[in-house]
């Protein structure tokens, strides 16, 4: 993937601290010059947060030009108080910028059932506002960031009808949310024109082969929201459909950046010291092939062996029994970091074994399954399960 | 529950070491005097053991007179060899006893993909046929263990029909096996005369009630077995149905036992330092109560936040809602350990939440969630998730 610098045409961005947090930035502002088309894909939590539900809203005219997010607090379980705040904060971001309120888009990301600080949120957006710059991406990213290591930033290039066009994304991630919430943010800047109806189903891919195939812990978050907007800038042809020219390079595009940003988040997994990609195939069905990578990577015996650096293949094929994956073990085999350890209805042996654990040391590691039940494949990615993911989420409050 | 001398009548059990596994009994029989009733649960698995393929098809004749149980190996993944092996060793028990081979059912627990070691069964099983005694189940349930911590028994007498009959059970819990495998096993043994149909009933009713209320880490084991064996000796009027004279009381009696052997499992969790009790009601459908106390039992955040002794219902909130499980926020509670930290959509404030954790450093703790959404109601039993949960899974091998 070709690195470009972080800047989009016709976007600026910032990252303040406002006091939310304990520490660090936690107030992004991500702002289009002009009226950008905008798609958003969100939690399908019964558990919404306030901020989800008005940019859901906000989503259907199709076009933005702002989107406010913070960090420490995510406005949820907060009623009608916890709308009101999420509008107010839009209003106060739509005054600094110079908008509609109707124009702006918001994410929340922290603590769940604790009100808003609209004092520090009021005082922080003007400055968030003052700080904009073209080459802010990086501040933004760093104040979306909750128990995440490090920020997340991915940007690429590509010609479309003649035109070089920029996609830059940040994201945060699935660590906890201090500390009550798995949550995962991501927003994606371009300078393409694309029409918001086609828009939305490009994002809606790109998050089906990229977030939604992240998973750390099983859970899913009242305020997981992708968003991404395309403000036109670039001049190419408006692209309307996937025959328009250059819709199958943008569409790659975006999704090398989404999945980019989806495998910085699964390496950053709370207490991660490994990041997992598991593939499964020869399932008899998508469903099941879905499910089986789904069980494997959540898993605790299979996420706490990869910890431990074990190649135990015995715990992938009980864990696909119990989630009733449909499988013929005559045919089933099991690769672990390249190494097969199971095959034909039986181990591989000690040698295999101990090859296999040796490269189970690596920070990248695949975890490959056939199944020799059809010819469904799936994909995700995952990380191992560690003492630190036990001490962050245990001792958070200690 | 009145506690009686775990022996059964009619019934007697040994638990000898043949040197399976690296220290400690494992291997165990249990044998009737005469021809009992049996009936058994089994795996759902869709990778199953051995002992289960040829424990089931010996139930169809609905009677057994014995079971032979070995820990260490759980004879799984072994393809022709593993069921011939397994037929071998019920062949060996029905020798020592006296008995045809059809009637002996049998159970392994244990490493998978490694085969059973039938030299040393061979040598094992007549000294457990010498060593069989009407006061030898303890001994049978500490054979049977792997990772368990203590063995499990429970006892009770209840009088059916006039007769005063006995109901003995022992069990080994999801603690994982050494160290592929999260297995339970549980055995139970009655005086009592019942009708073989009957008794499957019986069986399946207390084990939905039981062994399927408990979860230490989501996953399900490809030996998991359940056995009841009825010898009769009572002399009651035999139980053909629930309007039998006594059946009622019976039932009652084999739910005791069974849930007082689930709940010793879930207290056993692999590191687990609490037994939780997980209980949710008022919600719109039975799946949507089942699918919330697993969601509860199962999630890793509220796991972590149990042993950590954080009143965090926001993460009990988010697993609810990341499942999709239907709830009126407004009219949602939360209670834990016995103190409402949420209730009518927002918190109950941090004197109740230091309430609450104050509360959480007992052994036994409940969570208690209303979903204001309908009636239905379910219950789980689970375990904290610890520091020693991910030492006892990654570094086993170390």
């Amino acid at each position: 993937m070709k690195l470009a610098p972080p800047g989009v045409p016709g976007f600026r961005a910032s990252g303040v601290r406002c006091g939310i947090k304990r520490r660090g930035p936690d107030l992004a502002l991500l702002a289009s010059d002009v009226s950008a088309a905008a798609a958003g894909v969100f939690t399908r939590s019964t558990v919404v947060g306030a901020p989800v539900l008005l940019s859901r809203e906000r989503l259907r005219t199709g076009h933005a030009r702002a989107v406010i997010v913070n960090s420490g607090c995510s406005n949820v379980a907060m009623g009608a108080r916890g709308l009101r705040d999420a509008r107010r904060m839009t209003e106060l971001a739509a005054r600094a910028v110079g908008c509609a309120a109707s124009e702006v888009l918001v994410a929340s990301t922290g603590v769940i059932g604790e009100p808003l600080p609209l004092d520090r949120i009021a005082e922080g957006v003007p400055r968030a506002a003052a700080a904009l710059a073209s080459d802010g991406l990086p501040r933004a990213a760093a104040a979306i960031l909750t128990t995440d290591t490090h920020p997340k930033i991915a940007s690429t290039q590509v010609r479309v009808g003649g035109r070089r066009v920029t996609l830059s994304g940040i994201a945060k991630g699935s660590g906890m949310i201090e500390p009550d919430m798995a949550t995962l943010l991501a927003f994606v800047l371009t300078d393409a024109a694309v029409a918001p109806a086609f828009l939305r189903r490009l994002l809606r891919g790109a998050v089906d082969e990229s977030f939604n195939r992240v998973t750390i812990d099983g859970e899913g978050s009242t305020s997981d929201t992708a968003l991404l907007l395309a403000n036109g800038v670039a001049g190419n042809p408006i692209l309307r459909a996937p025959s328009s020219p250059g819709a199958a390079a943008f569409a790659r595009a975006l999704g090398e950046v989404c999945g980019e940003l989806a495998r910085a988040i699964a390496r950053d997994g709370e207490g991660a010291t490994k990041l997992v990609t598991v593939a499964v195939r020869g399932a008899r069905s998508r469903t099941d092939a879905e499910r089986a990578v789904r069980r494997i990577a959540n898993s605790l015996l299979v996420k706490t062996a990869l910890f431990g650096g074990d190649a135990n293949w015995g715990r992938i094929l009980q864990t696909l029994g119990a989630g009733r994956v449909r499988l013929d073990l005559a045919r089933t085999r099991v690769r672990l970091a390249g190494v097969t350890v199971f095959e034909r209805g039986a181990s591989s042996g000690p040698a295999a074994r101990a090859r296999a654990q040796a490269r189970l040391r690596a920070p990248e590691v695949a975890v490959e399954v056939e199944l020799g039940a059809g010819r469904a494949e799936a994909r995700t990615w995952t990380c191992d399960l560690s003492y630190d993911y036990v001490r962050i989420n245990a001792e958070y409050r200690t």
